[in-house]
């Protein structure tokens, strides 16, 4: 047990008029700007009036704004992030006596809201826009249904209608999570549907297929461009997306600041980028400054290793290439992971703001296996009490291991990484660890070969 | 959307340090004691050392004791209950906003840990004292898994081997909580089971049986007296428990006089009374001092009605007949409540210490229909954005119609009720309510005289 005498508490939490009155937008102070979305027909930068087609009119200023280091949180949103925000940073002081490590590790805990992740950071303000705009509804797809559950949330608060589709495979697989999106009043499809042209398409060629996020995302998308009133939004990659979840890292910094700790290194997961985009955020910021610097170090399933083993090119955000495309650190768009459990990252791509930073050399990646961050997970929730999030458990297994090199130096660095979520809906995965029938997938270099060769040519 | 310009936050939180260094024991302060617990087979109060060969040795010291007022939360205890509390009292803007009740609503929320629910407030104490008896493990029962899930933790974290019985209905139907058990280490077994003599002739007796909370207690506590090393253990019920679940009260006592806010009523859910009776607690205290008054109601399932249709008698814990008599209020022993998706409020009997001050005069009790249950929990979840526990929406639904009734009178009351836990595990509860098959049986007169006439004569 840890030693009560700490100055530091277990768990520092902001008050809440601490919680942030702006977002911090990173593009700003980046001396090389992210690439700009593309017109896949005429493959120039999509235009404010081409996006504002898909998406609300506000959310398309944030995603080209590259200039305002700050924008104001609207005072309804303010008054959301209050029902669960701020969220504590927790120092984990029983996971480092457990590891005896001289590290001190601690970790932004963002799963204590019902949509069980940080995803609702982003999805408050994209249904706050919506509605401001006098939209009916919007439109998503979901995979393993953190983001739909957290627009669910979002959409019922600000009475939005949320049409989600789900990947098929996941709608029957994970019926608990489609209950809560049902309590929260969301209409949840099963993707391949008939209730769209491109989906009856696919029913038609392929009676059997259980789905598959790019056919999620073209039903999502057709269904917000035929029908007036509607738009579509997305939990990751964007850069609106990154804006909105700087919340994150703009709180524990505040908190780290409070207490007079400076981190060492900032570690995250990282599928298309919403949670370690927004942690790392004003961290990254006082490093492209010159104010300050710090490690930070992306970590991704070595069965999805889009940083790590991708190129930096323009693709498609979707595979049924119906989005713009965008310049990133991508596996190819066709590129379908073998079976892996955190399946908020099983994303062929990278935020395009999150590939610029890694592709200037401003952070690390680093892979890793899946059996490998299940036994980091299930070692955390037994000292640290929280049963975490396949996905949050990729950033634990890497600040373990840093903790771990620690321990041979003897040095007492301070270790910060995000816990975006719990696991309470991935019991499938840990029981499948628990009876020793997890398996590793890496895909070889041939096959991803394949796949870079299928990139567009822009 | 609540008006941002309130000097109340939408959650109190208390720092660290004010999480409550004693338990409170409110039997200190009644005239009229509970009825001391029974020896079976002598009709004698059960001593001490009896008590012993199925409790640890400070539990029972504690389950006697009526006369301390204050009992000294240990230094370990206190370090692990840091990992999770103070837990948030939250003011309900939002739903009272919904409602447009001239009243003010507060929750103290009790679900943001992994065992999802308030239960590990008193397995933390259980399990340390175990360990520091120097026992080798414990062993329970658990229904619906909540209790099993907060032992396991508190096990895992003290390092104590932990075996749960789980009705075996439950085990299959209910495998995501089996998972979060073992991903803390706990053995978990079907009951009735072939591992236990108890468990071998039930199911001689009855092959196909999908077992019963009777059945698995009988099988926890088998296990117990007959290997060296272990005592049995239980989340409800006990006064051991109730004094654990005081810092629920205490730490709501302590936000509320923080801002200078008096409760008019506090409303709680009553299964065994694990939950009711901590809430309460330091209010009750003041009450029986003559320091103030509060409301102080009970809310029982009508499936299930302990309080409202119950007779305070002495009766047997367990259906087993192998556990000490207590005089509660009681169904009768053999009564075994139709289908429910509040699985914590099904038990036949309720905790010692709450019967005698409901004989007392000293609460109120009111029974509620399923259906009406899962409709506040809906509308909650909407504004609020917890989605609840079944067992805590039966709170719901009472603070929601006192809210109501405010709104008639347009009187500004304070309303404090206790949010004891998330429903994450229970979306098949939702499903049938969503898909409209939820049904709402409530027994006949002539149904309970049945069980009644069978109550121990003593």
């Amino acid at each position: 047990m840890a030693n009560n005498n700490q100055k530091i508490p277990y768990k520092i939490y902001l008050s809440e008029n601490e919680i942030p009155k702006t977002w911090y937008n990173v593009r700003a102070d980046m001396k090389n700007k992210p690439a700009p979305l593309l017109n896949p027909g005429t493959l120039q930068p999509m235009t404010a009036q081409e996006l504002s087609a898909v998406f609300c009119e506000e959310l398309v200023a944030q995603e080209l704004d590259n200039e305002n280091p700050y924008i104001a949180i609207p005072e309804e949103i303010q008054n959301f992030y209050k029902m669960y925000r701020p969220s504590p940073l927790v120092r984990a002081y029983c996971l480092e006596k457990k590891l005896q490590t001289p590290a001190h590790i601690y970790y932004k805990f963002e799963g204590n809201n019902t949509s069980g992740s940080h995803k609702l950071n982003s999805a408050v303000p994209q249904a706050y826009y919506a509605k401001k705009q006098g939209l009916k509804g919007v439109t998503t797809e979901t995979g393993a249904g953190q983001w739909g559950t957290a627009l669910s949330m979002a959409c019922s608060y600000f009475d939005l209608d949320c049409k989600v589709y789900m990947v098929k495979v996941s709608y029957e697989q994970k019926p608990f999570r489609r209950e809560v999106m049902r309590t929260y009043g969301a209409s949840v499809t099963p993707s391949p549907s008939d209730t769209t042209q491109v989906g009856r398409k696919i029913l038609a060629e392929h009676p059997g297929t259980t789905g598959s996020l790019g056919c999620a995302i073209s039903e999502a998308v057709e269904v917000a461009v035929t029908n007036p009133g509607y738009r579509y939004v997305l939990g990751s990659v964007l850069n609106q997306v990154l804006l909105h979840q700087s919340v994150i890292g703009l709180e524990t910094k505040a908190a780290l600041d409070k207490y007079g700790i400076k981190a060492d290194m900032i570690i995250g997961c990282a599928g298309g980028g919403s949670n370690l985009g927004g942690l790392i955020a004003p961290f990254m910021g006082e490093k492209l400054r010159g104010e300050a610097d710090y490690r930070i170090i992306a970590v991704e399933p070595a069965s999805c290793p889009s940083f790590t083993r991708g190129v930096y090119a323009y693709d498609f955000c979707d595979t049924g290439m119906v989005c713009p495309l965008a310049k990133m650190y991508t596996l190819g768009s066709d590129f379908i992971p073998a079976p892996n459990h955190a399946g908020g990252l099983r994303y062929h791509g990278m935020s395009p703001v999150l590939s610029q930073l890694y592709d200037d050399g401003l952070m690390e990646a680093v892979s890793v296996k899946q059996t490998d961050v299940f036994e980091a997970a299930e070692m955390f929730a037994r000292v640290e009490g929280i049963l975490p999030a396949p996905e949050s458990s990729h950033a634990i297994r890497v600040a373990i291991d840093e903790a771990l090199k620690c321990k041979e130096t003897g040095e007492a660095k301070n270790i910060v990484f995000g816990l975006t979520g719990t696991g309470y809906f991935d019991m499938v995965a840990y029981e499948k660890y628990h009876d020793g029938l997890m398996t590793d997938y890496v895909p070889t270099d041939e096959e991803l070969a394949v796949y870079r060769a299928k990139l567009p040519k822009v």
